[in-house]
């Protein structure tokens, strides 16, 4: 355990992640059925197919750092037709992610990894573009839940 | 200077927020002059007036914090009435997070500061929700972006 000083913890940056990872959940839950496969704005995915990319990167990502195994994106696994299934994958890639991130020494978030074969960035810019890249596609759900005159949930609820 | 693990440095905390300022830059020039105050989906708020949101937290919220000056938060300032003022103004706050950021120490980061007299929460805390914030908009941006059928900048470069 160290008291340096340090921007932000691994402990809190962990929660942090599973905080946005939890308020994406209630944004799956909150579309219908229907429109979480179908409906999209300006030609764009589904919120069914941007969560498959999330789902994609998240926990096989977090295992691929950890055990430094150069896979490929994979987006094509089969997430399953109801919003259950698709919810029932978020909450196992929750307890992976978790899982991995305890395997993690906080020594290697400045090391280089080249996730997926193509992304060759220090892990820890590897894993705030997983979290980045998860509020920036909620935030379009967003709008289509708007577009379908549904409200959000609140983006401060974590 | 520390060579303790750290999750991420300060430099590297402020080149990632600057980064995303800089995608969000180039999505506010994405938009045509007119579209830009006037065009949203589902009865949001225009890509103006989420950018008025995001200059009334950036710099302000820096300069607050810093300070240590409980100021309420003010969205009420006049950006002006285009795109090449509210440009301006954005490269000005690029500047006074810059100034603020480089003296705010190390070690502030996990002290608690009531932001905006509302907001109670470690000082990380408060500048991960400014980062999340602008994402989340931004991405809501990309949406107005495809509907009008123009192409957003790519989301990975920065």
């Amino acid at each position: 355990m160290t008291t340096t000083a340090q921007v932000i913890s691994k402990e809190d940056l962990l929660k942090h992640w599973q905080g946005h990872r939890s308020l994406t959940r209630r944004v799956i839950e909150a579309f219908p059925e229907k429109d979480f496969f179908e409906f999209s704005v300006g030609g764009m995915r589904t919120f069914a197919e941007l969560t498959s990319e999330l789902l994609a990167i998240g926990a096989p990502a977090m295992k691929g750092i950890v055990n430094r195994e150069v896979k490929p994106y994979d987006e094509n696994t089969d997430n399953g037709k109801t919003k259950a299934e698709y919810l029932a994958k978020w909450d196992k890639a929750t307890e992976e992610i978790n899982h991995y991130w305890s395997l993690l020494p906080l020594e290697d978030f400045d090391k280089t990894f080249n996730l997926f074969g193509q992304y060759e960035f220090p892990i820890i810019h590897n894993i705030l573009y997983f979290i980045d890249n998860e509020i920036h596609h909620r935030g379009q759900g967003y709008v289509y839940l708007r577009a379908l005159g549904i409200e959000p949930p609140f983006f401060w609820e974590r």
